[in-house]
């Protein structure tokens, strides 16, 4: 079952595109101390002894793909990414599975997405499946940092930056694709921790016909300030809005379990319109739950009203968010025109479907069921 | 007149802010060899021998501001500012007068929207008139880079970036000010080089609610490709509409001269409604021509249609865009669903009032005129 399947779906060929095969790896001399395995650790913060990088330019193409000892960044202060957010980034993790294998959970589909967000920001292409196997060798190298312990990973966050150095606003000459990875904990250490949101209708992060689609830099700055704003109130995330309608949570794609108008029980999430981002957990969700066809599974546009109109007749059965890094997290509250609208939580800090979700797919990341999502980075 | 008097626009102190005198200067021991002043010179790639930067960290506040010789940036790879868009930037300029003197052209508004823009962000706050002293001091101790030949100048890029080093979508724990400078020659070289735009109403720059009047980022990478796209189509620029209303000409603001259907002659601009840049060189336009009182000057919000229609009725006389770079740039044709409307441009290559303004505001920058939106660089 460990096919590697995933590769097929990466396999266009570029003629202009780095190899894995001419990757050149340079082990550091100086590896890092592991930290312990508890709740201090912060997300992103414990990075591990390596990094990829490969750099691109107009003239040349693509150079050679390293893998180097984790070290900063060295980049002339004009450089296109510090000025005109010519940058996207990616989010997957590596699990230990209970006999000692490593996975990866559907990076294929991260590694498209990269792709669409550099077209995005005129950021040069590239042959997915290479990258996946520069990944695969830099998990490799650093595997002793995908811990055993089930609930903590490793975080790998690809990314691509404008390197170009010249200050006007042009098509960016040249480009550095790095990839880190980090240490990290569970999302939720001792249990959920239900999030309370707040919906406010005149901040608006993404719209009709721009990149609220895309995995970029730009989508997340202006987020961090409202957000610490409403965390002054009491809320952790916002709810966002687009014409009133329903679109993310935070920086997470959203859920609802509800009675619809028709009396059906329906899992009902925001349609891939050009405003969303297309999570790669978003996706497993609806694929899981359509296979186990034990409820409506609609993807559709629904607006704010709908929502608490459902609170107030009783009809939600749960929400949630959905991402990479807490792959579920369950909604309590939500702030709406000056009232909080309670979410109902079956287990006390959840719901059923949201803890099912969570058990279902940490048991795929972690290998204890097999399946087509799982790819091996293990060489043999 | 060169009263320095912008500085009391400025004057609001801060607890917590970097101080001009606290200025540490590292000059340069291999100062580079000056370009020659001709056409070949690429805007924003000769940069001078020194930059300022300033660090700021959530424990100790703003660290010792410091002008050092320019070097590259070297950062740890998970700073924010790669990843999440946390980063803002100014664009001014410095002019050589006839008589020696360096001057800058309303730097106080550039520096009060660096720090609206950093709030945005979640950036630190600082004193305006602070980081002024500071640009101030890294001018004079470049100054042999502002070039004492009409048209030419030397462009600063004030910056600030997220520096927080670690994965997680937060408030930036640290950052970095800085400030580069280059050399530039005029916008056009050979006298004016009107533009073609491109209007595409499904394409969206900025959004009600949203961050388009920030100079921030990441709204300009997705506009990068967007342009790239209309390049080849024969177009320059791209107009960017909002629910249908003019909003922005590529990275600059939009004015048109035009008898409107009351017959009356008057220079249009969209307002300051959230959704478009405050652009220094829109508020100059607007302050002089409403104190040259020769005809009608209105911001309000107007569509592509009523422009569209102006143009089949002949009653456009004239249009540019205007920005910090090209101060004006006229536009000769604009492309709407399937139509290429003509512009006049009574002097061939641009109408009157864009080349009376464009006249006018380098006889301001230049100190042929005393004006008081010079700011005198020079200590003696």
């Amino acid at each position: 079952m460990w096919s590697n399947c995933l590769l097929k779906t990466l396999s266009r060929r570029h003629s202009t595109s780095f190899r894995a095969s001419d990757l050149a790896v340079h082990l550091t001399h100086t590896p890092k101390t592991m930290p312990h395995l508890d709740q201090s650790l912060i997300f992103g913060k414990n990075t591990t002894d390596h990094l990829f990088w490969v750099d691109w330019d107009f003239e040349k193409g693509w150079h050679t793909p390293q893998i180097v000892p984790f070290q900063p960044l060295v980049l002339d202060p004009c450089s296109s990414c510090f000025h005109y957010g010519t940058e996207c980034l990616e989010g997957l993790k590596a699990y230990k599975t209970a006999t000692g294998k490593t996975l990866l959970f559907r990076p294929d589909l991260n590694i498209q997405r990269l792709r669409k967000s550099a077209r995005a920001l005129a950021l040069p292409d590239f042959d997915g499946a290479e990258l996946l196997q520069c990944i695969r060798k830099l998990v490799d190298v650093d595997k002793k940092w995908v811990p055993d312990k089930k609930g903590y990973s490793m975080y790998i966050r690809p990314t691509m930056i404008g390197t170009h150095q010249q200050l006007g606003v042009t098509k960016p000459g040249s480009a550095k694709l790095f990839v880190v990875s980090a240490l990290v904990g569970p999302y939720f250490p001792t249990g959920f921790n239900p999030v309370n949101l707040y919906c406010d209708e005149t901040r608006i992060r993404a719209w009709p016909g721009g990149v609220g689609d895309k995995k970029i830099g730009g989508n997340y700055g202006p987020g961090i300030a409202y957000t610490a704003e409403i965390n002054k109130l009491g809320y952790q995330q916002l709810l966002w809005l687009v014409k009133g309608n329903v679109t993310e949570v935070g920086t997470m794609n959203f859920f609802m379990l509800w009675k619809n108008k028709e009396g059906e029980t329906e899992l009902i999430t925001p349609p891939l319109d050009g405003t969303i981002l297309e999570g790669v957990t978003r996706d497993s969700i609806l694929e899981l739950t359509r296979e186990w066809n034990e409820f409506k599974v609609t993807e559709r546009a629904f607006s704010i009203h709908e929502l608490t109109q459902a609170a107030e007749e009783g009809r939600i059965i749960e929400a949630f968010g959905a991402g990479t890094a807490c792959i579920v997290c369950p909604v309590q509250k939500i702030f709406f025109k000056g009232v909080d609208y309670e979410i109902p939580m079956k287990l006390g800090k959840s719901g059923l479907l949201t803890k099912r979700l969570l058990d279902h797919i940490l048991s795929i990341q972690y290998g204890e069921i097999e399946h087509p999502w799982s790819y091996k980075v293990d060489y043999n």
